[in-house]
């Protein structure tokens, strides 16, 4: 695709975010309908399917070839990542967004033939929008933002999960330790958004598609890396630990990760 | 002293914080000099040192017969809570300060003759002022806020740090397998303030007189419960691990912890 296509979606999409954002916040204001999924700690709301719907249409409305892949299920049985892939959390981050209605993002990732293309993180609440990819560069609320400095792991704080730091998953405990301290936020957008500002030097966690397909572009474009936790690349239509992180601090990682 | 007074004196110490924030930003866009205290993980920086002073001074200005307990030692050696004694953390979350430039807090917490009496936490980046006490009421931003709803442990996240977490003190993991998940923030300041506003139903960590004086009275005033683990008064001139929650989450918490 041309830079100038490329260009003018990414400036729609950027509408379509603040609209999705928009529309969520409105719903906020009215009593939630809050289901779980697979545990009480897997839930689903109203707000998730509406923006769902809400996002799956616009990018249909901007991109007739799209194949999308989206968390609730209102897109399509995606099994390749051939033509044109876009893949969509409506809210990422459900437990913030139920209990604490506070620390949930948007996310929408596009890739082009497995190249990742575009990416959107929305921290709602933070009002902050991490929005473009390699072509178009990567801006905050619209104004360029620049590369994190390639810290290492001991120089900086790293993000994590629980479930991993409490069962030492892929020694995790480790991990913290040779970093300046764990922050746990429960949500992969936000955390994704915090390496991309330069807050954390990294964020290692169990992610699905949908929790790090936007976050896999932005960091990318801003000379951050992703991968899994042995060094192999990701594949997007697979669930897995995923590490975004800076340079230096990937290698001190995968040192470490076992 | 007369409500009206503390109604006065409460107008006064809003402005005092905002002054101290404002003067904070500037020096943030100035190159921060960093010292270590204990450990690398136990920063101070100029900035601290500064608002210190300030904090230290106005307090004297509007209280003349104040004891200052500040964290940086620039107030008095206080032995005692008789008397008006104030207690400062010019930063709270030096770390995040640092390495984030985000997620920190500035704080004072009032107590005449050991009754909670005034509290402030200031969450600088989010600009987020908590204020207030038992006789003039909390407000956020000047705006009365709402105590939280007295959840159980079960029923909401819980605030934790992640040493506690990692090395399981106090049955740290239990608590949270019994809670729906955990955050670490890494500031007692931002955490605390997060159980007041009922995004946290508690929060547990080992905590120094500064970081819990002013999330005392706030939280104190709001219904909140605040006790040692094993459910005894807290010290305000001792350090130890303290929790801060709703009355359900104390009752689950304190059953649970050893």
């Amino acid at each position: 695709m041309e830079t100038a296509q490329l260009e003018k979606l990414n400036q729609a999409m950027q509408v379509v975010m603040q609209t999705a954002r928009a529309q969520v916040l409105t719903k906020m204001g009215t009593k939630l309908t809050v289901a779980e999924k697979t545990s009480r700690r897997d839930l689903v709301t109203n707000v998730d399917h509406s923006n769902e719907d809400f996002l799956v249409q616009r990018i249909r409305q901007l991109d007739p070839r799209a194949h999308v892949l989206a968390e609730e299920g209102r897109g399509d049985q995606v099994t390749s990542m051939a033509g044109h892939v876009w893949i969509v959390d409506p809210i990422d981050g459900t437990m913030n967004f139920v209990h604490q209605r506070n620390h949930f993002a948007i996310m929408v990732g596009y890739y082009v033939d497995g190249q990742p293309t575009l990416g959107y993180i929305y921290d709602v609440m933070a009002n902050k929008l991490y929005a473009g990819g390699p072509a178009v560069g990567v801006t905050l609320n619209g104004q360029p933002l620049a590369a994190p400095v390639d810290l290492d792991l001991a120089d900086g704080l790293f993000g994590a999960s629980a479930p991993l730091l409490i069962h030492d998953r892929f020694n995790m405990q480790r991990v913290i330790a040779a970093s300046l301290g764990a922050r746990i936020l429960g949500s992969a957008g936000v955390q994704i958004s915090q390496v991309l500002a330069g807050e954390l030097v990294g964020y290692l966690s169990y992610l699905r598609p949908w929790d790090f397909a936007a976050g896999r572009v932005l960091a990318e474009t801003l000379g951050l890396v992703v991968s899994q936790v042995d060094g192999t690349p990701v594949n997007m239509l697979s669930s897995g630990a995923v590490l975004v992180a800076t340079r230096r601090t990937q290698r001190a990682v995968l040192a470490i990760v076992k």
